[in-house]
């Protein structure tokens, strides 16, 4: 079998040629064609080219395959080609799209080039084979663990552990006290470890509370970029493993989120609100505080929930949009409900 | 004509000295009055000064005008004064007051006395008239053209190219393959180019669907403050000429956004939405992924848009607020709506 | 009476050891008890230690006294004690704790350990006894006055002014002509003074309004992580002494806020509302443009207020969430309202 084949050009970008026959192997596929064919890139089925591997992911995309001038095609292993067409079949499509994203991927390191930090403290607690990029300053009560990646003006502030593998990008915070497990993903941006909002009124005005507690994040983890995440008042503030938050999503003091939710963009979960596994939760939601969700709910866009969820299901609170005028008559409909 | 005269105080603000001939010149209008008054500074017509201009944008402010000391006004063409104020007649007072506004920016180098970054790589790249502050890290795979500058502590990634006379304000992040036209704005802490959030579930989790795809910026595109702009999976996502953007907008991954479109902060487009030319949308508002909306539509603050819309207009989803009790009996009905 | 005492680990975090005589006179407690018993932590109720103090902060904990650990109990005064365990009896028991958690925050410094930005201009205006850390670029038209702390990578432009005492966390940016009073606090990633979002139509697309206004911050402000505070237009955007921000709110240009405001997480103002004393407001809502709202008024979570309100009192627009195939029906029916 014919190795992959690396290519490098003067900007940097990488390009990895794969005969099917790798391909099949790696993504455990069953090759239907030319064992030799090579592919230099991956592209979605409706802009395929000859040297171009592409996949059908859902029925709606089969009608693009009599068109489609891909070098192969991953299909699902109920589909019967019908031409004779390159093919390789897999249990699911999408999932190998996933690891042929990383495959054809033209960028091996998204800090080359750039210089690394000079030593700015003896801190003990970096370790050797991490990586600290320039501007990037790190407290030297943190430790930083075994082949992580610290980007450009990013700041570790005190009291802080990044774990094995994990990458950090350009201009992330981490305020204070947060405890990163191990190939985790924070996207540009990030706030994590930030104060809660925690105030006690009194006749002088808000008296701030100091927050005492920790942000504990598991294994895989990715925040998108933006999010903001607080570590806890007393206790800690607890993300799951494998958590996957989409950007600028705000996640309270003392939230304890269990392991693979994803949450979309924009969401906001409030203080001490405990969510179970594999909560999945739409764009621009919010959960208020001191609620239960429990395991695999999922919370529709725009939708506040203000109760625990004790049953596993699909909620929905979105106020259908409508033509102006109809939604003013809808508008003096709903108010009027509530003088009744 | 006398010539505007430009005067400078210890705090690096510049005052620029018009006569209203200069004025009127440059905004086009015809003058009513003493063509040698000065004045030095733009005001809004409740507070007008002896040496301000102020203008009248619509009807509701004519009021102001008989007690408004301002040195003169700028009016509708359709305006009839009546007392012997100085005036400047325009077609359009408040295009006239965009263009006052830059003429009387006190501040014409936002970045005046920062030093600007050591060399810290031979990038063939960076164009000898383009500016990179203090504490920016450009990648060695970016390039910077002409005229583009790029503010304090900003990071752009590998494969991105920052478009002529393009401003990038401190603290920004490009993330990688983002290409940005000519003349654009980025405000502070914006992501652009951030990995979309693409994951394929399996039994070990979420695989990450590496996004292979770029960012790419039309000309005189404005990001207000942090802003996160994800490039494309595959595909690219792709942000019309003339975009104008609030603060905290979220735009997803493949979502193609079309000239002139006008986006309120912190509203987010889902991913892989086409959406028109000269869209209009309120604050905290949403489109779902994956839909169409053709040009010329408005949307309302805090509607969200679950269906495609093929008919320019006006469409609005807010849920009327009211009093705490009525809002309760209301929430009550329109729970029994749906167990009818 | 034994003074506190303290004690600093290796990862610089200290401990003050306290008798319970000092921390009764501390909170202007009575105690019942042992004076000389030291504590060293402070604890939720539910899980104390032998050298912990705990807090009663409302009747539904009282069930955990019971079974609590911790060396003492801070009760309102309005509590009967029952059992032999150290009390201290005070007013606010949650006032209390907020001064408790100052009094035990293990981080005294947070840039302890980070060096301090060499002298990059000779700047007049930035006091001796202000911190500037490394990676932060102050322009040379900005004042930082006495003990004003700025962080690692903060951007602070032209024409700002950083009161007494107040601190600037990590990353965060001042674009221009920002004027904050003392004893504020910044958190990370916070952008003030952006461009509000002012443009006039044309037929060559959208034409920028330079923002030529300010924003001027009161004292006792604290914004949290990824806040965008808009500068003025041509007049200011004011934000009131004690008001208190949490992640991700956006406040427009020309917005006054009065004081003693409390916003929670994602909340957006939009351009020129007037707001006045003690407003709270839910998550996740806004307030449109060119409203006035009265001092006094809590407003909801997910609420859109489109209104003046003239009332002090709670207002609510949140569509209730349901489980999907009941809000499809009510869904449906709203709409039909608006078809009548």
């Amino acid at each position: 079998m014919l190795p992959p084949k690396q290519l490098q050009n003067s900007k940097g970008l990488s390009k990895t040629i794969y005969s099917l026959e790798n391909i099949a192997s790696i993504i455990s596929g069953r090759l239907i064609g030319d064992p030799n064919q090579l592919v230099d890139t991956l592209s979605p089925i409706q802009h395929s080219t000859h040297s171009s591997i592409s996949f059908v992911s859902s029925k709606k995309f089969e009608k693009y395959i009599v068109g489609c001038k891909a070098a192969a095609l991953v299909v699902a292993d109920s589909y019967s080609p019908n031409d004779n067409k390159n093919y390789i079949l897999v249990k699911d499509p999408y999932y190998a799209f996933a690891i042929l994203s990383k495959m054809f991927d033209p960028i091996e390191d998204m800090f080359e080039g750039i210089e690394l930090a000079p030593i700015i403290n003896s801190n003990p607690d970096v370790d050797q084979t991490a990586k600290i990029y320039q501007g990037a300053i790190v407290s030297d009560t943190a430790s930083i663990l075994r082949d992580a990646v610290i980007g450009p003006n990013v700041f570790i502030g005190p009291n802080c552990v990044v774990g094995e593998g994990t990458i950090i990008h350009a201009n992330s915070s981490l305020m204070r006290s947060v405890v990163i497990g191990k190939n985790c993903i924070i996207q540009n941006n990030c706030i994590l470890g930030s104060d809660g909002f925690g105030f006690a009124p009194s006749k002088d005005g808000y008296q701030k509370i100091h927050q005492l507690g920790k942000l504990i994040v598991g294994d895989n983890v990715e925040f998108g970029a933006g999010c903001t995440i607080d570590r806890g008042a007393l206790e800690d503030t607890i993300i799951g493993n494998g958590v996957k938050l989409d950007n600028q999503v705000h996640i309270a003091h003392n939230v304890v989120l269990g392991d693979n939710c994803a949450i979309a963009a924009k969401c906001a979960i409030a203080g001490s609100t405990k969510i179970g596994k594999n909560l999945q939760m739409g764009g621009l939601s919010g959960v208020i505080g001191h609620l239960e969700i429990c395991d695999n709910v999922f919370i529709g866009a725009h939708t506040l929930i203000t109760k625990s969820i004790r049953e596993p299901g699909n909620y929905v609170g979105i106020m259908p949009a409508q033509e102006h005028k109809d939604w003013a008559k809808s508008s003096v409909a709903i108010r009027q409900l509530g003088k009744k």
